[in-house]
């Protein structure tokens, strides 16, 4: 690679890349849950930062529901198989997995439609509609694209003014004028792991708030939401999550904000009483008051069968399995692929990094259409990005060695 | 019942209603199509106006998609399989079912989230942010909850004032200061059909946009959105259109507003280039702009599995049963439910009646319990109304038959 490397903590090097894989996997914690996912045979999957394998439990779990759930008790089934209640349930599954303790979290919506719910809620719990003296949303300019586009209608439709900023910028940036910033725990082109708790704390400092997105972070490492005090945040559920293609995301109000938090989208099952079918709004307690129409069944319960691995993993084991995976790719790469073929984009300082590494090329596209026709899938983000996402509960060793020997064999 | 009737089209008083169900019955154009649902053994469901039957080709198409789609071929699936085109694609399956040429509908988010694009894509297309002059959204008073309280929304965040009035007021209620008019095409308590043809040329005449929400009519009768020069739609796919529990509902922008509809939810899957992954949002052209974020695969493809029916289905056999069931079920409740016991709330005009029957009676909770008990599904909606939905696709006039009796008896 053309970056210089620091190499502490890389093993030996008169080792092959081959041995080295067999004696991490036969040492990982974690390699009996691979069985829990339907992994094809010939493939090496690294592309769970996208969209995550197939967990074995939710084929039939789907069944259930279709058959029996819907075909047989049909309506019924809202109340009887606890239908009507799943957002927060499966909120509270999720809970766990980033730091947060059980009722701030509500399954629903997607991504996009979450983000909008936060930013324009956390105007509202900063200041009164007619009251602009906060008058600046900050956003990661590096963001995700739709997270910026729907800042923008946030910003519009709350009077603000939406102001992209690099994240080494936010805290020059803040100020009396700020009134939230919305940020990536880790940055989906990079795999930049960003400080959650320093700029976190550094938005109090400003009396903003702060609202993350958690898309490339949740499932693969500790986010500590309540330890570090974030206000809101949002994160979808078909990347280390496993949820399935499109699956609902989630919405996380702190407690102490759910009173005053005021939805753009009040829907009628974030309503006190529901199914009393009044004419005003009157908003339910705890997470609810997040819900806005009638959750999607079929894809919320597969949400729900897919989580259950997590019954019984610690995230610390899943942190340090990722940077062991990462740390590996980086390491095979280096001996595979010739000096200055690739770059590498995301840091290798293990604070800064999240599971996924982003290698530059000029020819990206062409080489991870190649790679994958080998079996090995990644993915390429415009214009000469190749990401490489490790998944630590389906992930092995032996996938990263066989990755970085084909993607040198492509080069 | 206590409304006195108007008896004409009612069929011979003298014979049975059980054999004018089996002439019914033999006669039925529409029978064939029962087979194509999953209806359990000693039910008779008159739920289908809150969650139609299981398709049969669901579970399996389900299947399909978890293991083979998402389990075998993984990310590539968004090309491969289809995946990433499906909002368009399910969108034109629906398009002719309420009278709507293709590229003009959109499959994605709940009805709330829809209503909240729509009404405030209906405030921009009339006047500019900063122009108020068109200050008001009427919404019908009489509204599904949460169409009132998300128009609520979108008018104190565009600046608007919302102005509740019921239908038959609407026409009055019209002005130079109306923006845009959100009705219900059949009302979800009473089971009314207003008058869209009619409302819409008068919203229109007024310089007003119209917004219908069709949940309670789309797959039941004709809706023209086309011929009648509807501006926006919205509506659910889990009433008539079977597409099961929290389905993904849709949005129907009009051809000619298309180029002008700008959205609230400006999410990355509805930017003109979604891969380009730059930080200015580029509207798509067409239906596609009103996508938010990455479609929820599991839900869209049941629902698009369940939409096969409609293949052989001319939407005026439809209105036509729902009709006959409707008239069937008035005429055997007034034959076996004692004088006064029950009052008809649906009115009895053909041109004003939805697929469903609304009766008042005073212990309608403890009444629609003991229905349920004795396999009788319809439902209650608070304070006094049994709701009874006859989707024409799977219901018989043998059903209608023993919902009234077992009515009559519990009564």
């Amino acid at each position: 690679m053309s970056e210089t490397a620091d190499r502490s903590g890389t093993a030996d090097r008169s080792e092959s890349c081959e041995n080295r894989a067999r004696t991490l996997d036969a040492a990982d914690e974690l390699a009996e849950f691979r069985e829990l996912f339907a992994l094809p045979e010939g493939i090496t999957y690294l592309d769970g930062n996208s969209l995550g394998a197939l967990p074995r439990s939710v084929p039939g779990r789907l069944q259930e529901v279709a058959a029996h759930e819907w075909g047989e008790l049909l309506i019924r089934s809202w109340d009887e198989s606890g239908w009507w209640t799943a957002p927060e349930r499966i909120g509270d599954l999720i809970a766990p997995v980033v730091g947060a303790a059980p009722g701030q979290i509500v399954v629903g919506d997607s991504t996009s439609v979450n983000v909008f719910k936060a930013l324009v809620g956390a105007v509202r719990l900063v200041s009164q509609d007619d009251d602009l003296s906060r008058d600046e949303i900050l956003v990661d300019a590096t963001t995700f694209p739709t997270d910026g586009y729907i800042a923008e209608s946030a910003a519009r439709m709350t009077g603000r003014t939406l102001r992209p900023v690099r994240p080494e910028e936010v805290r020059d940036a803040l100020g009396p004028r700020t009134a939230c910033v919305l940020l990536n725990h880790v940055d989906y082109r990079s795999g930049r792991l960003h400080d959650l708790p320093g700029l976190t704390a550094a938005i109090h400092d400003a009396g903003a708030l702060a609202v993350w997105d958690l898309c490339h972070s949740a499932g693969a490492l500790p986010v500590g939401l309540d330890e570090h005090g974030v206000d809101l945040a949002v994160g979808c559920t078909y990347k280390y999550l496993n949820g399935g293609p499109g699956s609902p995301a989630y919405l996380y109000v702190a407690a102490r904000h759910q009173d005053r938090f005021d939805s753009p989208l009040p829907g009628w099952t974030g309503h006190a009483n529901p199914f009393g079918m009044t004419p005003d709004f009157t908003p339910a307690d705890g997470a609810t008051r997040g819900r806005v129409g009638t959750p999607d069944i079929l894809s919320m319960l597969a949400l729900e069968a897919s989580l259950e691995v997590w019954g019984g993993v610690a995230i610390d084991s899943v942190r340090a399995k990722s940077l062991a995976l990462t740390d590996f790719f980086v390491e095979c790469v280096e001996r595979y692929v010739p000096e200055g073929r690739v770059e590498l984009v995301t840091p290798r300082a293990h604070g800064e990094r999240g599971s996924q590494i982003a290698l530059r090329c000029p020819d990206a596209g062409d080489v991870m259409r190649e790679l994958i026709k080998r079996g090995v899938i990644g993915d390429f983000r415009h214009p000469d990005v190749l990401r490489f996402g490790f998944t630590p509960l389906y992930v092995g060793f032996g996938d990263v060695e066989r990755a970085a020997r084909v993607l040198a064999e492509v080069l």
